[in-house]
């Protein structure tokens, strides 16, 4: 199955500003879609880079420096179906969990992030279209079901955590087993317990 | 499967006193409890109340005002295995993700909570014992491991958002199917994207 990976190659991940200079963050972002790129082939599936600028990597890649929703629709609005759409930043993907998405049943299946978003989802239907504004995955269920088709809703945390900012990295800390993992605690991030409350700190940095 | 839901039924959920009144804490606590407690028992599986305080309720409860992890023990201690610790909070469970709970292999399944909590758990040794305090979810699968035990971790968005801040609202408010998401949504609660993020707001608060 063809399985689209938007990426932002030029100012990734600026909720990370905090915590990490422009290169860190852009090196991140660059370690978390190869991550999510090598789980989706381990997974038997065609991942395809959709991206906004130039990238250099050893997968098919288009140049899309439209807006995301377009960009997508475009490639939805060409691909024959099954195809997916599979963030790029998903640093707790696993084999297993986008097994549960490939394998799921149902015309339209949506894999919710934290926050209202979609972090993954697949169309068996040339009609589906995406609108990632917002609170994306009530709008996703509104537009299937216009489809007349009701969504399968996939229920997985290693899908509905996407790196946005710095609280998400608690869980990638503590549960993340892959090279984004090992990307962050190298970066020296370490989860201390604050208040009862796991808080993510970086040496020199006040917690 | 006994399944043990441990309730704070005294000041519960304080987290959400910018939100509610101390009325309306126990009042969501208490929906959220009864929530958990009907899809455990839908499930087909045996709901113990394990109150720090007298809780009337049709259900099977056990009153022990120790800490937790000390009362949750006393009951591991006792039980025959297997048993399950599902978290009151819970207010986006459903059967579908409890049953899978129920059903993963292992002798002992953990599901993790946001923010490095455990969720849910279900073991099979009578040697397993519980330590919620910090990011307990690291500190089980150890324990399972100094066991011999390679703990099943269970991959679940509706089982990893407990609610104890506003923010976790925002996920009930998109994904509740049930009473907990209706007395959110009769208390006003509402989603409203501000600057790009899914923000909880009440009427006669600044969002």
């Amino acid at each position: 199955m063809r399985v689209l990976v938007p990426y932002d190659a030029r100012d990734p991940k600026t909720r990370l500003s905090p915590l990490f200079s422009p290169a860190e963050r852009r090196s991140f972002a660059r370690t978390s879609l190869e991550w999510v790129l090598s789980r989706v082939e381990e997974a038997g599936h065609d991942p395809l880079i959709l991206a906004t600028d130039d990238v250099e990597a050893p997968w098919p890649t288009v140049v899309d420096d439209r807006p995301l929703s377009t960009a997508v629709n475009a490639r939805l609005g060409d691909a024959d179906p099954p195809v997916a759409v599979v963030m790029a930043d998903l640093a707790l993907a696993s084999v297993a969990a986008l097994e549960r998405l490939f394998a799921a049943s149902g015309d339209v299946v949506l894999a919710p992030g934290l926050g209202g978003g979609t972090n993954a989802l697949l169309s068996r239907t040339p009609a589906f279209r995406v609108d990632y504004h917002g609170a994306s995955i009530s709008d996703h269920a509104t537009a299937a079901r216009e489809l007349g088709i009701e969504p399968t809703m996939l229920d997985s945390f290693r899908l509905a955590v996407d790196v946005d900012g710095p609280s998400d990295l608690v869980e990638v800390v503590l549960h993340g087993e892959g090279a984004p993992a090992a990307w962050v605690r190298d970066a020296g991030i370490s989860v201390t317990v604050v208040d009862g409350e796991p808080t993510v700190t970086r040496p020199g940095e006040e917690p």
